[in-house]
């Protein structure tokens, strides 16, 4: 069959089912637009399938042993023997068919139709999908969304190479531990990955490129990153050329994500395809009924900006005067202590040439912090100056990936330190911690000594 | 010595050194007061010393062992033997001692006399402290600080007998598990007591005078409390009358704290002394330099009101237009799954006869909480209608204890659900279920089911 053959009517396609694309599918038909869904692998993406759930759960699993361990100063037992690997991954599994299935649930629920299959573009409003070796069906669409994500990205000098050198998706799979593992790279990708394989009991060392860790964080952050890993008996190699080393049993590689558009042939649509990813206006339009969404889109390769902007496409279609405002995007990340952040580093704050008012507050200061042996980090805060705005906040120690969410409002809703400092926030808990860094920037620490010379 | 021998000046006097009246020592002596800081006990208080951190030390420990249990679906080996109760307590008090002597050091850096002894007023501008058996010190104050705490109400048919029928801070001492325990009471105090000894393996029964555990709490919240303290094995019968049973090895009470006035001898002063708490004004004021805060005064006894007060108090005691403008106190109690709760409860909300909208999303259908074997619990979000600011959350779950900071800022900002809604959270974390909640509340869910016949 060619284009021109029999075709089928979509009034909103959507390519590709991961975050962005099935809450775009949900929040469109929810507003009574008619949604075809169509998606090569499994609904929820890499996301959910082998990126970040897989990859939480390994990292929660070895996070429970780092407590027990840490515990153990305060009477824990030791555990009874290794983790088997063979029950996480049945479990890993199952937890991640319930999610696959509850997705699937609520498409069939929002009436929305699900196609298995590779989509490419065969002209201006039709597109193909290789439902089978052997067979395709084509859909005439109103309008598009281009939702397809993102691939792992090759290293020049290190290909990926059958099950030794891996992507970070890969190495979720293994049901037993390496003898050795060296991992490739600097992001919070293959940081989270060389903690658990490590926490786990296995030899991990990690080659970085660059002299630091997570270089696009804080880099103060950075360097808790690195503490923490090497507590965590990761053998972190700074300045190391990203080369194999046969002594290592396993490789992963992890070098960042690029927007998979290959199959798409966009040409046959009329659109150009980028050298990079996508620009999009705030309406993620890329033409009239082109629109695009998550990692083939400028910005962080994250799941939850996929998503917002999902809901967002799925007003826009739905005829809604919706437009991507969010300012805050939060970061986590899934190590010991646990890491986040959202808004400007100290560094790009500083840089932007406005005057900022910077906060830390160290948890060897808190009450809640004391309670977990073992526990280190901070919270930072860079505020603008003159009693302005919240620009930043930075945090490293246990629950560090939820407490991202107050200050992610704190931005959205133009909190200073003041509102942040007034704001009661219960004893014990880490959460204190962004109240007395708000305290600390205004100059009148609670629990640490003030700074010499301030009378605040 | 009488009244009216040698005395020492005191420009600020406060007496008792808990977690309000240290904080406001030292926000006092930043502020160029010279500050005379009174405890007949250890600084930090009942809070400190055999309250909130012993409490959480040991729920912490407890929350730990039931993780490791949860975890044993995913493949986690248990632990090799029973925990080390004299190890968790050596520990504890390490931890403790670590902290008090952290608020010392912060109290001599910041030039606040501390005084051991007990302090009863002697005249208006003059308190006695009792140093030392057959010592006395007297102290002339400008002003004064009332922050002597509460101490635990007994019930009329169960008094405290010995080391046997105790209060909870005494229970938190026991170096080994006693092999039944009944703990009576219904409040979070009890509630946290009898899930920590029974996942420490201990034989616990409940005995609740009521037909709810949490009962100043959304009903939602007692009910998940009750099935929590199930699933931790706690034998939980309600409506039982508060009684005696020989049949337990020990009993402790739980039944609420009052103001601790008795010693303090406010006639002697002038002031009258109250039936219950001290009514202040947002100066924290009882008169033109007398002072109150935490648990003297009316509110709920709660560690971080106290240190709010402390703030506010030392503000106006070194002369700043400060004043109590908090509306939003959290509360969060450390059992299984974490509670946490600030603003209006459901049934407070729709009694106030306002137009209300509320959103409830289950963390069933969270990715971040099926990654946690056997995680249940919910968000609940309270807004005033027609798109007006949150009037409350109540949250069970994981980390609930630190999400509810979000919603504390929420309310104070004047959050609306689409502010929530439209704040991006990282994905994958417990705080999506907050943004989620506030969607279900716009009737736009995306990860449940819309309700019928909504389309919004």
């Amino acid at each position: 069959m060619v284009a021109g053959d029999q075709s089928d009517p979509a009034d909103v396609l959507i390519i590709g089912a991961g975050p962005g694309g099935y809450v775009a599918a949900l929040r469109a038909a929810q507003l009574g637009r008619s949604v075809t869904l169509v998606e090569a692998e499994r609904v929820g993406g890499v996301c959910l399938n082998e990126g970040c759930i897989p990859s939480k759960q390994l990292g929660r699993f070895a996070a429970a042993i780092a407590s027990v361990e840490r515990l153990a100063i305060a009477g824990m037992p030791g555990l009874a023997g290794a983790p088997d690997l063979i029950a996480f991954h049945r479990h890993r599994k199952q937890a991640i068919a319930t999610l696959v299935q509850g997705v699937q649930q609520l498409l069939t629920a929002a009436g929305v139709v699900v196609v298995k299959g590779e989509a490419r573009f065969v002209g201006r409003t039709r597109v193909c999908v290789q439902v089978g070796e052997e067979s395709v069906r084509y859909f005439d669409f109103k309008d598009v969304v281009i939702a397809t994500g993102s691939e792992p990205v090759a290293l020049a000098g290190l290909p990926f190479a059958g099950d030794r050198v891996v992507t970070p998706s890969a190495a979720l799979d293994w049901d037993r531990l390496p003898a050795s593992l060296l991992v490739v790279g600097d992001d919070y990708v293959g940081l989270e990955l060389a903690v658990a394989y490590s926490r786990l009991g296995g030899k991990v060392t990690m080659a970085v490129p660059g002299d630091r860790l997570l270089p696009d964080f804080d880099a103060d952050l950075s360097a808790v990153a690195l503490r923490g890993a090497r507590i965590a008996r990761v053998d972190v190699r700074l300045n190391a050329a990203p080369a194999d080393n046969p002594a290592f049993e396993r490789v992963v590689v992890s070098a960042g994500r690029r927007p998979k558009l290959s199959v798409l042939d966009l040409a046959a649509a009329g659109l150009a395809r980028p050298a990079g990813p996508f620009n999009v206006d705030p309406q993620l339009r890329l033409d009239r009924h082109v629109f695009a969404i998550g990692d083939v889109t400028a910005g962080l390769s994250l799941a939850h900006r996929a998503m917002m902007q999902g809901r967002v496409v799925g007003e826009v279609l739905g005829g809604r005067p919706a437009a991507v405002d969010a300012t805050a995007f939060p970061r986590a990340v899934f190590v010991e202590p646990e890491i986040a952040s959202v808004g400007l580093t100290e560094a790009a704050a500083a840089a932007s040439g406005r005057e900022i008012s910077v906060g830390r507050f160290p948890l060897t200061a808190l009450g809640r912090a004391v309670i977990e042996p073992g526990t280190y980090g901070f919270a930072k805060l860079v505020f603008a100056g003159g009693g302005g705005p919240l620009l930043g906040a930075h945090l490293a120690g246990p629950r560090s990936t939820e407490l991202i969410a107050e200050m992610a409002l704190a931005i959205e809703m133009g909190a200073t330190a003041e509102d942040l400092a007034l704001t009661v926030h219960a004893h014990p808990t880490f959460a204190e911690a962004l109240m007395e860094a708000a305290e600390v920037s205004l100059g009148r620490p609670i629990h640490v000594r003030p700074p010499r010379g301030s009378a605040n």
